[in-house]
């Protein structure tokens, strides 16, 4: 059985496929039966550079249809769609982040729908897609209205997901993931970058700015859990999700004030100096406008996770990333 | 002053153009000042026929970019996008309705961007945004939740406008136009059409089947309260709206019961009798996924209208459209 990874090269992409080659097997029909992982494709703009003989890197455009259907056929089990251009990029060039998020969406929708074997698609949805005038906890019922283009081209995805789903032609699942925190690696156009950066930069010994007050609150996840729930969202059957194929995961509430004393406990006071508070408008405003707290009942009941509290993301994040 | 009619050759487009060039002017502008129409554009898959020295009758395909960006420039002050695939067509030819519904409103929304001049546009979006599991009563907090492929492209028009908007590229309003009854013509794929056909052609001495149970409810607009309300939608200044450009239109709840019995009055026991019930599950399905009551409180406010009972909706078809 073959998988697809769009985006895969990211880090995100990168620690799913290590997660799926440590598994060897998923279980992506509804039978529930686990089958072994013949072969992953790792698709991306950048060439991966993961090394085993179950993965194969290609690199190209998310948004050239010819360039996707070649990528999906009827061996394939399941597409984890990860590829994306991120919040801030998508604010800042518009044309860019309709191209990738909903013209690429679409052409590894057709993709799968032309393969005619009713592939299981996990589509990885944002936090984004809520805004507005939102209550102060957003439970399953909150009506999405992202007043952002990230969050638009997300819902935009979601629901084309939900069509395609409800035709027969795709078994698709959409999750809402939580901020990634702590992202590994160098800060990258996302709005939300900070709150990976003010752990990772002073931990290795780097200044970090903080661009928001330290009461700003996000719902966050960390990437083990993050690729914990991707990996139970392919591998659930059909039934435990029924027509609603969106959901919130859980996350974790915390303010940058947490995640700061988190640091401390972990990297001393030391690494706590080093992140400076100096606010940017254009991210607060984004950043403020998404929500901060969520009742996710339904995907608890579903066996989704969330990380305990700040510190254990921050000890999971220098375990896994150690100083060099 | 120019306007676009796009779907404009379609029976409410052919109303509403004739209700521009009666009234002669129109305020899209913040100022709130009416200004004289100058020309009107009936942009159409076939070419419309009215003739006025005002009205440009141009045929084309609307998910065609350069066509349709030949039809918009910075003279142009609104678009009202009424071209669209409808619900039953759309939902047996998936291509078809993603190519018009959804490329077809991208082109029409990338050419008001690229005319720069931030012109108002009014986008016909429909009740069939919602279904699923609703309330008994939807009000304007109901997170639309379509069933149908109709319903999930005019959703993603409705995100489109709404992000258009904020960027600052359009003026933009969705407004859910609730079932247009009576549709004068030969009946189309709308899944809604028999509401029209069992009044329409009846009266005209003609057979008409009811595809559905009498107790069916819907959410009904006169053709003449949809053009007012699509008028005022294009004549509504920006601060009447806010960030949420999507609205709930009134409409009348109204049985295929009361419709009958509306006939009756009208038309008389002989009318009346020309009706047959006979019930057709995939248009059942369809129809029963959309809600049957509102609460529009916010339209309401805003100045929005609908018709008083389903009796003033015949006699006003009966004396728009007189039989030959």
């Amino acid at each position: 059985m073959n998988l697809l990874i769009t985006g895969g090269a990211g880090f995100l992409g990168q620690q799913l496929i290590r997660a799926l080659l440590a598994r060897g097997e998923l279980a992506v029909s509804n039978d529930g039966a686990a089958r072994p992982i013949t072969r992953i494709t790792c698709f991306d703009q950048i060439e991966g550079d993961l090394d085993d003989a179950r993965v194969r890197n290609v690199a190209g455009d998310i948004a050239d249809p010819g360039m996707v259907s070649s990528l999906i056929n009827a061996e394939t089990g399941a597409v984890i769609h990860l590829a994306a251009v991120v919040s801030g990029t998508a604010e800042a060039d518009f044309d860019l982040g309709m191209r990738v998020n909903i013209d690429g969406t679409r052409a590894m929708l057709e993709a799968c729908r032309r393969a005619g074997s009713c592939p299981r698609v996990v589509f990885s949805s944002s936090v984004a897609v809520f805004g507005g005038d939102l209550p102060a906890v957003v439970d399953d019922a909150v009506a999405p209205t992202p007043q952002g283009s990230y969050g638009v081209q997300k819902l935009i995805g979601e629901w084309l997901v939900h069509d395609y789903t409800r035709k027969g032609f795709i078994d698709g699942r959409s999750v809402r993931i939580p901020t990634v925190v702590v992202r590994p690696g160098k800060p990258n156009g996302a709005a939300s970058g900070f709150a990976s950066n003010i752990i990772r930069e002073p931990l290795a010994g780097r200044e970090a700015v903080l661009p928001v007050p330290v009461d700003t609150r996000m719902w966050i996840s960390s990437p083990r859990s993050a690729v914990a729930n991707l990996l139970h969202a392919a591998s659930s059957p059909s039934s435990a999700w029924g027509w609603n194929r969106s959901l919130n995961l859980p996350g974790l509430s915390a303010s940058m004030g947490e995640a700061l004393a988190a640091l401390e406990k972990v990297g001393g006071v030391a690494a706590r100096a080093r992140v400076r508070e100096a606010h940017d408008p254009a991210i607060m405003r984004l950043v403020r406008t998404w929500p901060d707290r969520f009742n996710t009942a339904r995907a608890h009941a579903m066996g989704f996770v969330a990380d305990p509290d700040f510190e254990a993301i921050v000890r999971a994040h220098a375990a896994d990333y150690p100083p060099a």
